[in-house]
């Protein structure tokens, strides 16, 4: 069960793909280039490889438990979040203001993909706490800022995100949770939230609630949602806990996988109502929790690459180990490893394809939000955060729906041993599951690239990106090696699939909804695997024009052959998407509600 | 977690697709017309809702449990099985001379259904005697007939299978466990098998252990097995039970679903050695554990549809009852019900037309099956077995790798609500996954398509059966409604497709093994798609003949859709998958050993 962090992959991307020496030449990130990465890369893969990936086996056999309103993390854990806050980890992204590092996503990304690779029940913990960060960063008063940040970014105490409640999961309009108005400016807070991740624990000292509730006589719908912060533990003045707030852990979930992140129902104000503070103005609580949100997607999707990873080494190891019948090409007269088995090598090339391919675009992602974010010139800030949105449905939405699949092969790899839990190949498969869901389903990431990404600017994001890749052909086709051709030829009927979507899309999205969004799904899956399919090709340019300089010979043509399988096995899939997309629409709604 | 049998579908099927008033001319199958369907069918539905069904979840939640060597089934299970052999479940397509029903496998696969959909686990117990009563009706005795089929036919006793041995999986030649010839006629047995599905329970007197082994001086290989019949206890000659055999059962495995089907280590010998009965001829093994092999092949088939049949229905109830969100449409000015959304609407279709589309190819299947084994005329025999035996690749292989992907969407639809455990539809999720691996995983199914249906007679009965493709395409353009045109051009591309991958099957077997294994499962998979998508074609026709007679509008109305919708959004992926196998095989290959 032992994790390699593929750091070497992850350098290659950020040095070629997402060109880290320009995110280096942006004011803050001077220290930021290329052996700072290395350097935090190389400690992050000590850290993860050695403390928390023995302990993700031992999560699922023993999940963390509830008892009394206390939750006991699994052991190990608690020990394990010691280690990771004195690491400094948490604060990694986060502003040198209150204790971070400053560090650029571009190197945060590779490390959250780590912590989750390594033990993805753990890596939720600080997740969660980034989205209350960030959230508080944006919209938190100064007096919310100087109390809570520097302990969250610190790790002492940990954050969550309490959105659903039984009647309201992606439907925020119906969240029900109320806060009443106290003459001291605070508010009290009653109500029920379910499945908030590390929503109780023994690992920090105090917890911030960050809980989306309706203040009396606000608008229905989402228009009067507010957000505040719920600490487990009033803040006295001085920073040190007053007493115990009155929101209480009544149970947790038994769950599919991720066994060892409680999934908390959280009680709010049972005994007589929990103090809550208002972040920002009332009713933009929906706006502010968008952005947790968005730092949320991302994670997730990092963390749908991060299983992946995962389930990829460990089904990689037991090819070469388990030997199994002999090749079919002759080649060893006696049983073999099951490495030399074609399928197997098709399994693997799938689940590393798809695997490298996700990671290479959330890369190049995380670059754009460095310079959307950082940049001195708005233009440049601009066009970045344009295209950052326009992959944040994608990265989520794209590498979490490949996850359980690639999860699903790692246990066929392994055969009927695949089957048995000891082995560990089926926690991959039933952690990933959630992914797909948590953080806005495929469904609700699809409505997003529909609506706000595609059809409000008309489709000039989306076909902007086209025209990029188009470059990318003729570079491809510029090299004219037998690899780069059939991926100029691929990634070209990819594009035009894309295209001809896109003007689906905004043909359609007024007139013909149902048509639309019957497609929405698709559309992303189609649009996520034609840009893990472009930074795949632009890596096999990269691997091409290093390999006569002699350096690493093994790794560069690896990425072509991978490169290539993408696109043959992969992007392959795209002109298929488009038809069921433009061409099938009524047969998905037409059938009677009745006849279900 | 109710589960209400399909019986209209299956009824359509076998009246409409498979022609069973064509099986009741068969002599010996007079009585098995759709009257007798329709009777024992709504039998198995009464028997399989009320009795198995509710007890499908508790299975998982408190699974079959070991100690001191007994095994204790979940509780309600030996009841239910008692009901199960006073029902006569056990012998419905075996002989009557040893007391079955001799009911035709059209009708009996429909059963299998049933009891797979209502409770998996349990279903598996009868699926494992069906096979040791195949070996033991082609290979046995007189005496071992005598002996064992009554009791394994009424159910009193029940049968395993076992192949597997820590080393030997897939691969039988290197199977260690080895018979030694005493001189009264029997052998002693030693030897460990793992993997025994109901090896050991407390549900039945008796359990017929089938055992794989090698006797003292046997050539090296498959071609040094042997079979035999190593009972839990001992018969006297009167037919009581005698002493307690030495076979025993060591453990039960911990795994990811079917939890209440034990899966047990067999332990052959440990205390002088385990009395055995020579199946047949010594060194004939193989060839009669293929007989069982290929009945449980089936089996495990329709095992995938009966699972996506119970996720498909736990979704579309769920997607009724969960209000969340306004409809895109503007159609309702409220938070509607999930069904009302297009993408859930995507999912519930793509879950239903996969399902109905194997299942109809796996009755079209059981009919040729009856056809080569009853049949007067030994051509027909001929040709139909010859079909026959070119679709259990498909509908053991296409009907499990589907399964998962159902049970996949089904827990999608749920939301969170999937994740956590008592809502059930993680149940099926974690059930399916064993089905692409048991009784040869998806790549043996892969390799028998290949090798001995497709490359040994030239591709004949492949090219045979696309021609009868083109039969239907002509007949759906010659119905020429809009939705029949349709098909009829999605079933002619994923034809071509498949005729271009049987070429280059025919043309590579031989000469470059590997490029076309390395395409062997998605030629499984093209040719899965294809022959489902034409049975559902065939459906269509018959829909559409039907409705102006006033038949069951509703139903038909959704078949035609269903049909569509299959043909647009599964169908339309047969030239992409083409395309991988014929032009993509030296990237699956291609990487280095090292590389991975």
């Amino acid at each position: 069960m032992s994790y390699t962090a593929p750091v070497k992959d992850m350098l290659f991307n950020m040095q070629h793909l997402a060109h880290i020496e320009q995110i280096a030449q942006i004011p803050g990130f001077e220290d930021a280039g290329l052996d700072t990465a290395a350097a935090v890369l190389e400690e992050c893969a000590r850290f993860t490889e050695g403390v928390l990936a023995p302990l993700n086996f031992e999560g699922d056999k023993n999940p963390s438990s509830w008892k009394d309103g206390v939750v006991t993390a699994t052991p190990g854990f608690k020990d394990a979040f010691r280690q990771f806050t004195e690491g400094g980890w948490q604060g990694l992204q986060h502003p040198q203001d209150f204790g971070g590092q400053g560090l650029p996503k571009t190197i945060g990304a590779a490390c959250t993909e780590m912590l989750n690779s390594a033990n993805m029940s753990f890596a939720l913990c600080p997740l969660l706490t980034d989205g209350a960060i960030e959230a508080l960063l944006t919209a938190g008063s100064d007096e919310l800022k100087a109390i809570y940040l520097e302990k969250l970014i610190s790790g002492q105490w940990t954050g969550t995100m309490n959105l659903t409640e039984p009647q309201a999961g992606s439907d925020l309009a119906l969240v029900r949770t109320r806060a009443e108005p106290q003459p001291d400016g605070t508010y009290k807070v009653f109500g029920t939230k379910i499945f908030i991740t590390w929503g109780e624990h023994d690992m920090a000292e105090n917890i911030v609630h960050l809980v989306l509730a309706r203040v009396a006589g606000a608008p229905e719908g989402v228009k009067g949602i507010s957000l505040f912060v719920v600490p487990k533990f009033l803040v006295n003045q001085d920073g040190s806990l007053g007493a115990r707030n009155d929101a209480h852990c009544v149970s947790i979930e038994h769950k599919l996988g991720i066994k060892a992140s409680p999934t908390a129902v959280l009680q709010f104000g049972d005994h007589g109502g929990a103090v809550g503070y208002l972040v920002g103005e009332e009713n933009r609580g929906l706006e502010y929790m968008f952005i947790m949100m968005n730092a949320a997607r991302y994670g997730v999707g990092m963390q749908g690459i991060a299983v992946a990873e995962r389930a990829y080494q460990k089904a990689v190891q037991y090819a070469r180990d388990r030997v199994q019948s002999r090749p079919v090409d002759g080649s060893i007269n006696a049983s073999a490893a099951i490495i030399h088995h074609p399928d197997v090598r098709r399994m693997l090339m799938t689940m590393r394809a798809t695997t490298e391919g996700c990671r290479a675009m959330a890369t190049v992602a995380a670059a754009a939000y460095d310079a959307a974010h950082h940049h001195p010139d708005a233009e440049v800030r601009k066009q970045n955060a344009t295209f950052y949105e326009f992959m944040v449905p994608l990265v989520k939405g794209y590498s979490t729906e490949m996850s359980p699949e690639v999860a699903s092969l790692g246990v066929q790899v392994h055969g009927g041993m695949g089957f048995i839990e000891e082995t560990g190949a089926a926690q991959y498969y039933r952690d990933a599951k959630i992914l797909t869901i948590y953080e806005g389903t495929t469904a609700i990431q699809a409505n997003d690239l529909v609506g706000r990404k595609t059809a409000r600017d008309g489709g000039q994001t989306a076909r902007a990106i086209a025209a990029q890749i188009e470059k990318t052909e003729a570079e491809l086709l510029a090299s004219g090696t037998p690899a780069a051709k059939t991926v100029a030829r691929r990634l070209a009927a990819a594009r035009q699939a894309f295209l001809d979507v896109v003007d689906f899309v905004i043909g359609g999205a007024k007139v013909s909804p149902n048509a639309v969004f019957a497609g929405s799904v698709p559309y992303l899956l189609l649009a996520g695997k034609l840009v893990a399919g472009w930074q795949l090709a632009r890596s096999l340019l990269v691997a091409e024009d290093l390999l006569p300089k002699g350096q690493d010979e093994a790794f560069l043509r690896a990425k072509i052959t991978t490169a290539q399988f993408y696109a043959e096995h992969i992007l392959v899939k795209a002109p298929g998407l488009r038809d069921s997309i433009v061409e099938g629409a009524a047969s998905v709604t037409d059938l009677a509600l009745d006849a279900f």
